[in-house]
């Protein structure tokens, strides 16, 4: 196995538990996650940075597994009191969840960035992987309806993802500069892999692919580009990704998301059942198993991911 | 006793508890409290306004008794999540307070009055009693210090006043707009009586008395002025009092608030162990229990006051 260094493209539930399952495999430090900040926004005057969070929270192990958000063990006392005021409760903030975004909105106007942040977030929660934004200029996923443009959140939490979509956009993301270490890691020939997460194609890998450069440098880096498919036997294991596809025109398969990615992907994990489907592709089709149900199946999937990356690396036979 | 409309000026702790007392003994909604908000501050991004939210607290009974601030049955895990990310907790903000700062600061960025949104609040708390702030524009208590200036909540939370003061400010005083129901109300004739609540004279009566046009209005008005005295038996209840008063060169006694609050009070309300050293000033003595441990006490005080206010305006016999 690989012990040079893995970059991570991340979104938030799926992405993050892939990147707990290669951060228990690879050797302490060898990971970086860029986690996507498109779903980023304000509330209540708090910088709230979802992918981020859910990130942190799943590296350190203190995530909430049966909500897929937040912190484990949480409690509820603020937002009950908030309730009782007449306040916006759409947005569920635990007691805990709320001092990471208080503490990073006072960094963040206090001229720290929100990598400098995160990075001191991680060490704090004691992750050896290192956790950085996509970017530290704000970029902002919009989706078109039938009634015009909705921001992320208010689509995704408050709507519960119910009006049909036909635009994505990902508002800042032409201007926003790309993590300087992402390019960086991309540009060194001794990098192992880039790895695209098993998180939403379209809200939270294409918003890192959208920042300038990023597409150009993942298809000439030297190291190995391998995505894990989000489609799981045609369907999405959580979240609005099937129904968005639909929504923008695209069968729902495992073989659509690849298609998406292009040629940025060398390898391509799927499900067993969705291998036949990807047969023609140009990606080296990787059949495994793809839920990830138990920290043993993070890891086992983890595994697969690396040796996918090596394989490409070998000379065919 | 009166059913007119009472006004009462008050602080924290010991003035929201004989506002408590006025609130049970006056007929619903004849008691208006006007706030000091010398004491509020930006903290965390939150706006705070100490003194507003012990009256709202003290008048819902969701006051915490023991520590004088904040709501009772509090939780802490907002605070313990914020240290474990190194955050700044020397003011410490429970997990249902902080609803209260959160949904403030979110209508004041709104646009909303704080008069607006503390009189909401105080109907959602189920109070009768209106509460006000002293000014909808900033006002900032500082104190000088052989160190230099210091913000209030630094000085009183942080150091717990321990440096040694020489003056007191009350930062933009001069240009802020009093409560316009507090002067509509002491330019009204059927005003029944005005109440300087036991509070720290220096921090939390006198900001209010630094507004363009109150001591000038409060020695006007129509109404009888009652004072309670804040120093019982030559010490403080609670607080930084007489510390401040030695500081600032002043005899520690009833006698010598009554001589600060100077032609503007009529009548003064001390306890029956300081009644002989205020013998000669002007205003009425009415020597009583002063100190407020149960609430009984708070509803006696209350009459007591409200029965001072009354004899000020019968003729002398």
């Amino acid at each position: 196995m690989s012990t040079k260094r893995i970059i991570a493209l991340s979104g938030g539930v799926g992405g993050a538990k892939l990147a707990l399952g290669l951060s228990r495999v690879l050797p302490p430090g060898d990971l970086t996650v860029i986690a996507n900040t498109g779903d980023d926004f304000e509330h209540l005057g708090l910088a709230i940075s979802p992918d981020i969070d859910t990130l942190l929270y799943t590296l350190a192990g203190l995530d909430n597994q049966a909500t897929g958000w937040g912190r484990r063990d949480e409690s509820w006392n603020f937002m009950a009191a908030l309730e009782a005021l007449g306040g916006e409760t759409w947005f569920r903030l635990g007691d805990r969840d709320l001092a990471t975004h208080a503490e990073r909105t006072r960094r963040l106007r206090a001229g720290e960035s929100l990598s400098q942040i995160t990075d001191d977030f991680r060490t704090r929660f004691g992750i050896a992987s290192r956790i950085l934004p996509m970017s530290d200029d704000p970029v902002r996923t919009r989706v078109k309806t039938r009634d015009g443009w909705l921001d992320f959140q208010p689509y995704f939490v408050r709507q519960r993802c119910e009006p049909v979509i036909s635009v994505i956009e990902f508002a800042g993301a032409a201007d926003a500069r790309p993590q300087p270490e992402l390019l960086a890691a991309l540009a060194d020939p001794a990098l192992g892999a880039v790895i695209l997460c098993p998180s939403n194609p379209f809200i939270s890998i294409e918003p890192i692919l959208a920042l300038r450069g990023v597409r150009a440098a993942l298809r000439d880096c030297a190291a190995p580009v391998v995505a894990v498919s989000p489609i799981i036997g045609g369907r999405a294991v959580k979240g609005p990704t099937a129904k968005m596809m639909q929504e923008l025109g695209l069968e729902t398969s495992a073989a659509a998301v690849a298609r998406r990615y292009g040629d940025v992907i060398d390898a391509y994990i799927v499900d067993h059942a969705d291998a036949p489907d990807c047969a023609g592709l140009d990606p080296r089709i990787v059949p495994a198993k793809a839920l990830m149900e138990t920290l043993g199946d993070r890891e086992t999937l983890a595994r697969i991911v690396l040796e996918a990356a090596a394989s490409v690396m070998e000379p065919a036979q």
